[in-house]
């Protein structure tokens, strides 16, 4: 049988996710699988717990990865929190929030939406308004919206929702290990990550964390979580407590991948860590406005981790990408929805965010763009 | 940071699952990560289907592996197939019959369950009554009952659903690359499997595969499916078709690793693969016969890939566990729920089943038990 894995080579990823792998954590990935009841990979579980709490900046119990990837985490959060009938507010500014809205309303929550230009954050003054005029059970907003580059303002938007009594659920995707994401400091309630943005550990888990709060609302339910294999109720008793009760065999070597992805966050720092995207962002910027392209997002609220680029007139940016990926090993991301053929999307996520991959990167793009 | 994973070692992997593992699927998962848009990718993507379809013995158009753990693959196949109010029909003779139940009831299904003794399989005759006196939209059972170690009839049962209009759901989570599992020729209108059994690729996907019929009433559905994450309608939009449109990050790696795993039971071969199964069990059988151990199931009725053997009076079945795998790096598993403390079960699964792996363990198990 033929072997398409034999040719692979490493690509330089840079686009929305995922982002490139290091060394150690391939190596993680390829360990021996051990049993999911094993005492030993218990004890690795009670690791990656503590290291998602210390990267998280949370001290919440319920604190663990799902099995499946975020967009599996974000429905973990809607599933078992929301139930028929709870008012939920999504704040929009691209594709993400628009996913949430989708999410929560096939749980049969009343979702409203209040929707933001795409390529400019949340604007806290409108917020107010909608807050002051209907009592909700949950705001809901993405950190980081990986479709337009833009950094939403949370803590601001958290301390609104605060008084309301709302559950305040955050989107953290692509911010988590990129920009700093405090959830307890915040007053975050629920939080879903990825592991493939600035985690750089391949795609196939999201880490997740659940405040007190929200753990009250999950366990004072009126119906049973309509989602068995994403019912937090019942994954808890095999990541909590000393009877380890199993409920689905857990991706072992996933998460050996995640534990190992952890640590060299956590070794290098976080605030290192921030450094690194914050000036592998400013370098790429720079760099780009020689090339005489730019920004779509006004600086004060862009993303280090996620660039998005307006596409210079007369550019066939499809072509672009295939080149770049093709000839020079180097991929960056299309716009998603509205803004599909307007922008690409750079990614310096984790080991991605690099001096030397930036300069790669537009040597590669300068030569495909024939300056 | 310490680093748990340094001194992980291969354990022979006994029990319900995960399996072994090959060292070419462990080079498979380490294997670069690359976009999960990339056209080298999207080739994998293709293959996989195609050696799905070999191994499943089946030509559904809809064949593909669902981003988490089996559990989700049957989450997948009852939230797709599922509406509220749609009479469903679940065989119950072990643990994984009751969660079937439980997520069919979850969804808002009207549920019968038709219950047989654990370790005894489905009766179709009692099914045949039970069949005649109402109509349903659904019957589901499970082939491998991974709890009992018994093999139910699911060709007669299936001939038995076949006029009634029902879509018949497989649970083949266990039996997959284990067994004959010829989903076309038995007219299996849905099917999920695991990677973690007898495909011996460690846990995190979930194969699952879909009749004409099952899509038909799937694209009909009155109301969206309540799981964005496991929604197939947009989930195929990424697999199959010349445009691949973006649903959730697939789990790149763990594909590779599905994608080395079934090739290797492709090129040994299905026939030769079922054979050296039987024999592994045969074997087993014998020489657990030869400690003065039973076996939970009649002959006729035994899966060759989970052996439920009965626990010997007076023996500390946990101790025994915790022995083997401590002074002899093997592990097997515990009973569950009703056979809790009476059973241990034993699986022979993919990689595992090998003769050599047989006589280690009844070496081991001699030795803990003192015989």
């Amino acid at each position: 049988m033929n072997n398409r894995l034999e040719s692979l080579s490493e690509i330089l990823l840079m686009g929305p996710g995922p982002s490139c792998v290091p060394p150690s954590v391939y190596e993680a990935l390829a360990k021996p699988t051990i049993g999911h009841l094993d005492p030993t990979f218990i004890a690795i579980m009670d690791d990656i717990k503590g290291r998602l709490q210390n990267v998280m900046k949370t001290e919440n119990r319920m604190t663990l990865p799902v099995s499946g990837t975020g967009s599996a985490g974000m429905e973990t959060c809607f599933v078992n929190l929301v139930e028929p009938g709870d008012a939920v507010l999504v704040l929009i500014n691209g594709v993400f929030g628009m996913r949430m809205a989708d999410v929560a309303t096939r749980l049969g929550a009343d979702v409203d939406t209040l929707a933001f230009d795409w390529g400019s954050p949340v604007v806290p003054e409108q917020l107010q308004a909608t807050l002051d005029g209907k009592k909700y059970d949950m705001v809901a907003v993405v950190h980081a919206e990986t479709s337009t580059g833009v950094c939403n303002p949370v803590e601001e938007i958290a301390a609104q929702v605060k008084p309301t009594g709302a559950l305040f659920l955050l989107d953290a995707v692509t911010s988590l290990g990129g920009i700093p994401v405090d959830a307890d400091a915040w007053g975050v309630d629920a939080m879903y990550s990825g592991t493939q943005k600035c985690l750089s550990c391949p795609p196939g888990l999201s880490p997740v964390t659940f405040s007190d709060r929200a753990v009250d609302k999950m366990m004072n339910r009126k119906t049973k979580v309509p989602n068995w294999y994403l019912d937090l109720s019942m994954i808890v008793a095999y990541w909590e407590g000393s009877q380890r009760a199993y409920h689905h065999t857990a991706p072992i070597n996933m998460l050996y991948g995640l534990y190992q992805a952890l640590g060299l966050v956590l070794d290098e720092g976080l605030e290192a860590v921030f450094d690194r995207h914050r000036q592998s962002h400013e370098a790429l910027v720079q760099a780009l406005g020689s090339l005489g392209m730019e920004m779509l997002v006004a600086p004060k609220f862009r993303l280090p981790m996620l660039n998005a680029v307006k596409i210079p007139h007369g550019v066939d940016e499809a072509s672009v990408r295939q080149k770049l990926l093709q000839d020079h090993g180097i991929e960056i991301g299309a716009g998603l929805g509205p803004l599909a053929g307007k922008i690409w999307r750079i990614g310096l996520m984790g080991h991605t965010a690099r001096k030397e991959n930036v300069d790669r990167l537009i040597d590669a793009l300068a030569s495909v763009c024939g300056k």
